[in-house]
């Protein structure tokens, strides 16, 4: 498993130093900022002997750019995140829970890191294949986020890499659009068609698909077209309230 | 169980405002300074929401008076500590199995992190219970002190606390020193003893004893001292190199 760490907007560039040091303390070097804020001496020293990742960082202008090629995108969020938007009904992983998910896999995990002030956003998180939250506490749940780099990489560093090829990000996102496809020209109810999409992609996501899960699931999803169509029939739609 | 967080000599204040910080995002309260800097504008900045922490932080002078009274007394210190001195024959373990074996003991447990250049000297990790070092990359294993201090606290915040109540620091201490003086007093090698001495100690803090435990164990050495005395044998030295 290799870790692209992607800094999202980070506003002090003392915090993208810190953050660089840390992955450094733990074995990683790959290192994305979308739209940062001017890194200068100030967040060089902070990186102290971690400045050459600093210098390498590839500086892109979307998140879209910054996870081309990735396998598996990963949100981050607070506690505070989760419970405030009861809406995003986000099944967040704990980051011991996202280590043994990821153990024994091989391929590209890009993790988000959001903004110093309000993390990602509602929409940046939905786009994510899998969310992590650090377990904090309520009374107090804002960490420094080269905190919570620390805790993640702690815990990432202790995946063992393996075989199992994780499925692209694109190749989940297409299978997300066959099904949403399917779904929305079947007599499935539109209104929950969204919940429905988000509770796939959460399930996809902890599932950490192989590219010949997805080329079955595929499969499926023509066959019940095809079915549907000859038999004139419906979805089923069990399973999601 | 309850943490005591020792910090030991700490050179800038915005690492113990982190630290702080770091303590109160897992739930963390009671902070403990050693001769430590001034704490000004800075450190209640960087402490931001736990600027109380710092505010009501015990200023002590010595390790000593730092860890009385607590139950169980573990020192940090970073693998290029452990590699450096192969003397110190620390079986050190890794934070996360530091928490499992607290899970479900009683007591109050003094963390002590060191100084952000030097860590803890090898005395003072000498004289600690239990060692932890956080698994590192060899490449670059020195990590800022609120960044380790945060890894820690993750773990530790997942210690469910329970019913065993462990031995008192100062109980561990009079029971090394009943060994020691059986020792003494036996024709075991001299200079074995403090080679010995030492893995007691370590055998101890990992076994994480009772007092009832304790108890028992004095019984066994006065027994053993009564049988060479009336005797006239020796004790064996057996399993020692």
């Amino acid at each position: 498993m290799n870790l692209r760490v992607v800094l999202v907007e980070p506003i002090y560039e003392g915090n993208v130093g810190s953050v660089a040091r840390v992955m450094k303390n733990f074995g990683f070097t790959d290192l994305v900022l979308v739209r940062a804020c001017e890194i200068e001496e100030f967040g060089l020293a902070m990186a102290s002997h971690a400045r050459e990742l600093i210098e390498g960082a590839r500086a892109v202008d979307s998140i879209e750019e910054a996870v081309e090629g990735a396998n598996l995108v990963v949100g981050t969020t607070g506690v505070r995140g989760l419970s405030t938007d009861r809406h995003l009904r986000i099944p967040s992983l704990s980051p011991r829970e996202l280590a043994e998910r990821l153990q024994r896999t091989a391929g590209e995990v890009a993790l988000l890191l959001g903004r110093e002030d309000d993390g990602l956003t509602r929409d940046e998180l939905l786009a994510c294949d899998i969310v992590t939250t650090i377990p904090t506490s309520l009374d107090y749940p804002i960490m420094n986020i080269s905190h919570a780099a620390a805790v993640l990489f702690y815990e990432l560093s202790q995946v063992v890499p393996g075989e199992v090829k994780l499925a692209g990000h694109e190749n989940l996102e297409h299978l997300l659009a066959h099904f949403r496809a399917a779904l929305t020209e079947s007599e499935y109810h539109q209104h929950k068609i969204e919940k429905t999409m988000l509770m796939l992609k959460r399930i996809f996501g902890r599932a950490r698909l192989t590219d010949r899960e997805v080329q079955t699931l595929h499969g499926i999803v023509r066959n019940l077209r095809w079915g549907a169509e000859h038999r004139g029939g419906e979805f089923d739609e069990d399973g999601e309230d």
